[in-house]
């Protein structure tokens, strides 16, 4: 046994050099490899190649639900992760997957609704009484329960609230209690935490006994008897430390304790920026109120890209399971500002009317000066906006950037006037067209890196996302400048 | 004593509801608050409120690097989280950048060059010996030491491996070996692994005893002898469990090994899908060779969101920090596309340059035209991205989208052919102008939905990734729709 105990102590400690091409493999036992392995996750069950639920597994589940054969529905999602079995649900449509919910009953995971689009989960919940929601929330971790309980209209969030366990009610409520995206909205209220004075081995034999100990956990809280956060330990650190050891010398300050009224990004941009798991959520009088997870926090992040990502493309915070109204009505807002500042451009050329039915050419090429700007000024406002999400331009290097913008966009205004000045040259026969056309890009290309990158830092100043606003400001800028700049200069230069 | 454990168990266990508002406080010993806590995060001791560098610490800083001082420097800059030296790194001119590096020699914190900009780190990597890198390298986990390495040129990074203790050298290179942006170059070789057959206080002993585990873990893998995966096992539940319990009596097999051939994208997808804190990574034996962990996998989610709002912005992956020759470099290949595509819409306006001189009303109006389909197609686009990229699009939902996007196009389309119908006639005084523009508009929009769910669709099938080419498509195509559909309606409408 020794001698095991040492080989593996070995293979611990050198796994990483051990079984490289370099080195030998050590062998002592039999070479069958392991069936339940990395090769078949479990999840190739239900997963054809291109990433969608299988097939033959979606019409299995479909025929038990609509012969109403409950045992054969339940055994097909048993074993389902909560992520998976949304994966399922968002493949059936709206009937099935409201008979699923309800021919399971108890056996069916509520978890999985956090992981489908908000207007499928609202659809489920609303096709189940209330007693159901409120019995089947308890079994959840509280950020689950809250996730669910929400997007619910007042009422029936009240009813369900007024079904629950006294204590289990007022932690949701207090949840609830947060602003919308905030931290104490994330945050789970089940966690551990323990005396300074503890040891080690009192924390162990407490964790050992207890009955009622969070889903999982990877840190262990400290706290004084008012609720006052001490510090934290990591729950590595408790397993290589002896038992004597008390746990105020093996803890550390936190130092990265969330307000639990901080806006959910921001506390995203701490986990990042300090490589937390996990963290601690006080309250307005620094007492520990809850836990703050990775998990969580990783849905965040991708909830705040998409949304930067979705605003810059001028779409609202709509999913891909919207109806047609919704989408219809989450993009007119946006066609509608664009088409404002299209008319405006277009009164712009309608101050040149004469000179274009002088020569027709510049109607022929004026879209090109205008796209050429809107295409300068979208990749520098890309840049800007994402540095600004991520807290990447500050006073130092605000005005090195925009320096940099400016000269970048010269440089290219200026090749690019000269190829466009060229093709316009012998295109129309007519050098001083291909000069006109390319003055006028410089002078846009130019404007368009300054808009770029000026108006989102504007806009970050007075406090709008610059994601929601820079698109339609910075491509009203580069139509009217292009615009006037080549018809004008046109005018000017033809003398029409 | 007993009590006092037993208040803290009871505070362990109902800590959610003890201090809401709507709780009694427990309050046993003094209430005077912590001073090292929440609400004086350590970071607020370099940070001003807008998130930037203190001017007043970096001018500290600065001055120690100018004089020379080092004392002053190490004392200012101990205790810094690498991701805050990071920082102040980055807000150093170049100069005091590289001093600051060289005069802390052996204190300089070497991580922290993972939380700057690549030319950054570029920059100090190339002003110090080789020597000195391999130096600090020996102390950074080896996923942060093969984040350094491979940038780096090939002879740099033979040299550098070259002065490294065998077994770390063949660590680093079996890393450096898996492709770029693999999981095996995100992993980390550093892992703690025990066989099946130990028991739980076996294996805490194991750990108190051990001298060499990893910085830090969260989960503890469980290998046959011949470093074949079997399962894991989470702290917390090592934590909770009897000292005799057998650990393959805990242990859940690993469903989610990740292969270190992987793409880092898809292991991050793994890990958001199953809420993982850490992964097995198996070679293509299937033995496990590292892990890779969630801090890591934000990282991957936040550059590869990053990633598709900077190509659907038509900037290549250029950072702030990139200079005016590498950032016009960058945007360049994309405004040269853009000007032919650009260029390939004005051949369709001069094919009714004839139309336009006799009706110069149409220049005016023919970019609104062109610009709402724009719009309206980048709308579209822009969600269509984004499923393919989370995989949300599939087999079961595309026609559904499809059929959506063409009656959100058309809805929208009559809605501002009305509008803009009803503007165009009374600007030019014309019903039959307003009619022909309304026309063009709804022909134009709905063509704008369908490029716009189409052309990233058929790119994702054929295995171009949608955000880098999808929004050049969708604009030459609304563009030429645009301008055809308007003046062609008009040159057969006024018979011109």
């Amino acid at each position: 046994m020794a001698d095991r105990q040492l080989y593996f102590q070995n293979l611990a400690l050198t796994v990483g050099a051990a079984h490289s091409r370099y080195g030998a493999i050590p062998v002592t036992e039999t070479q069958t490899p392991h069936t339940e392995l990395a090769g078949e996750p479990f999840s190739a069950e239900i997963y054809s190649d291109d990433g969608s639920v299988r097939a033959d597994f979606l019409d299995r589940v479909v025929a038990s639900v609509q012969h109403g054969d409950v045992e054969a529905l339940a055994s097909s999602v048993a074993g389902l992760h909560e992520s998976e079995l949304g994966d399922l649900i968002e493949a059936l449509d709206a009937e099935d997957r409201r008979s699923l919910v309800i021919q399971l009953g108890d056996r069916f995971d509520f978890s999985s609704l956090t992981e489908v689009d908000e207007a499928i989960r609202m659809d489920i919940i609303e096709a189940l009484p209330n007693e159901q929601v409120a019995h089947a929330l308890k079994a959840l971790d509280s950020d689950d329960a809250v996730y669910i309980l929400e997007d619910l209209a007042e009422k029936d969030q009240a009813e369900i609230l007024a079904k629950l366990p006294f204590t289990e009610r007022i932690r949701l409520r207090r949840s609830l209690d947060y602003p919308e995206e905030s931290a104490g909205r994330r945050m789970q209220t089940e966690f551990v935490a323990v005396p300074p004075y503890w040891s080690v081995g009192q924390t162990i034999d407490y964790l050992r006994d207890s009955e009622d100990l969070p889903h999982s956990f990877s840190q262990i809280f400290v706290i004084d008897p008012t609720f006052h956060l001490v510090g934290a330990v990591d729950l590595d650190q408790i397993l290589r430390t002896p038992r004597p050891v008390k746990i105020e010398e093996i803890m550390h300050e936190t130092r990265h304790a969330i307000p639990a009224e901080m806006d959910q990004e921001e506390a995203a941009l701490i986990f990042e920026q300090y490589d937390l798991l996990s963290a601690a959520v006080v309250d307005e009088n620094e007492r520990l109120v809850g836990v703050l997870t990775i998990d969580d926090v990783v849905d965040v992040i991708q909830a705040e890209a998409e949304e930067d990502l979705k605003r810059l493309g001028g779409v609202g915070d709509e999913e891909l399971s919207d109806s047609v109204i919704e989408t219809t009505r989450s993009r007119f807002t946006w066609l509608l500002i664009n088409l404002a500042t299209a008319i405006l451009a277009s009164v712009v050329i309608g101050l040149f009317d004469a000179t274009i039915t002088e020569m027709v050419a510049l109607a022929v090429l004026m879209p090109i000066v205008a796209s050429m700007g809107g295409n300068a000024g979208t990749q520098t406002m890309t840049v800007a906006v994402r540095a600004l999400a991520t807290r990447d331009i500050d006073i130092y290097n605000a005005s090195r950037i925009v320096r940099r913008e400016l000269t970048v966009g010269f440089i290219n205004g200026v090749i690019f006037a000269a190829v466009m000045g060229l093709v316009a040259a012998l295109w129309f026969s007519s050098l001083s067209l291909g000069i006109v056309i390319g003055l006028a890009m410089i002078v846009n290309m130019v404007c368009a890196a300054l808009a770029g990158i000026l108006i989102p830092l504007l806009l970050d100043r007075i406090g709008i996302d610059p994601a929601i606003a820079s698109s339609v400001f910075v491509t009203t800028v580069t139509d009217i400048v292009g615009f006037f700049a080549f018809l004008g200069l046109a005018g000017w230069w033809f003398g029409i």
